[in-house]
């Protein structure tokens, strides 16, 4: 299966299935579009579908241009020590942005959610199935949180990359994780969303970091 | 000077500057345009547009036609108990979104930002003048902790009120300040730029915190 070859007209095929994808995620979404009928739009059947591709949320990638799959990024974050899980976190998704190729199609993905009401619904749907479920759930932290942190880098990658903020941009890879890693450890730590405001009172953030983080 | 009076050819000679305005702007950015050139463009003296529209800066908020002019919004901010800051910033900047007419000019300039690199400029200088070099010299932290707040809320915004993502959309304001006050009292306070990471070294940003906001 890893040497499935390279017969003529595979290229076109593959071309085929990815037109077809990006028009069926476009039109119904990215939960309203089923792996058989864009199999079916592209005069394939949903076992070759599966053999270039893999499941649809790898489909979805590809169809996007994402050099990467948040399917086989999510967990590499999830991995390691629980006090470093912010910065893990923050460095994949620079490691991302900062990759040759890695910036383009993300641009070209915030440039149409922003303008486009079908993208935007595109992306909702796949950040809240393969992101948020699957963060919150292996962190045992509620989606919102989850959100929180997206928010965050998005916005981040926003300033830096699009609107090109000096101090975003002056700023090492070191300065950006030193900064972002915390906030993304509260996101991601359970029991931070009980804290209370003012900050100061009983210790507010401080001492639940220090109890949840020891 | 309060009271102008509405002389006829009143609301022309407003929109004449302001289309003036929005032109030069978008042609030398918010650094380049001088005011002078504006009242020029428009064929009126530089006092008669101060007397429409005050600074530069309101000049530019009201031809973007934002709800606000910063430089009135960022001193509510600072002003108050040091611990509430946080706080205080969140519920400024959801009162501006939640505001029926708050959201759609907003909305305007990040698509536009993300799509123009003229808008992009604008938006960069603006930001770095109106706001980033402000607070951090009223909070005694360098200007890439303000960048890094201000990602925070324009993610949080690109998520709530563009790409509309459920955990953010269903999340009620209380819970909304819980969750971000914390981020921005970490950026706003002086000090906790020096966490190190992994953060439960030597209680890492809890001891840094309650140190700096006891």
């Amino acid at each position: 299966m890893a040497q499935a070859g390279r017969r003529p007209g595979q290229t076109e095929t593959r071309e085929e299935i990815l037109e077809a994808a990006r028009r069926r995620f476009a039109e119904q979404g990215y939960d309203g579009a089923t792996v058989r009928a864009i199999a079916a739009d592209a005069g394939v059947n949903a076992a070759l579908l599966h053999h270039f591709f893999g499941t649809k949320q790898q489909l979805f990638a590809a169809s996007m241009n994402l050099p990467v799959d948040p399917g086989e990024l999510v967990p590499r974050i999830l991995e390691g020590p629980e006090a470093e899980i912010g910065e893990r976190l923050v460095r994949a998704f620079l490691g991302l942005w900062e990759a040759p190729d890695g910036r383009a199609p993300f641009l070209a993905m915030i440039r149409s959610a922003t303008t486009n009401e079908q993208v935007a619904t595109m992306m909702r749907q796949f950040l809240e199935r393969a992101v948020l479920a699957r963060v919150a759930e292996a962190r045992g932290v509620p989606k919102v949180r989850v959100a929180g942190i997206a928010a965050q880098m998005i916005g981040f990658a926003l300033l830096r990359y699009v609107i090109g903020l000096p101090p975003l941009v002056n700023a090492s890879e070191e300065e950006i994780v030193g900064m972002l890693a915390p906030v993304a450890q509260y996101y991601l730590t359970p029991g931070t969303e009980k804290v209370r405001l003012p900050m100061h009172q009983e210790g507010g953030l401080a001492r639940h970091w220090s109890e949840t983080t020891g």
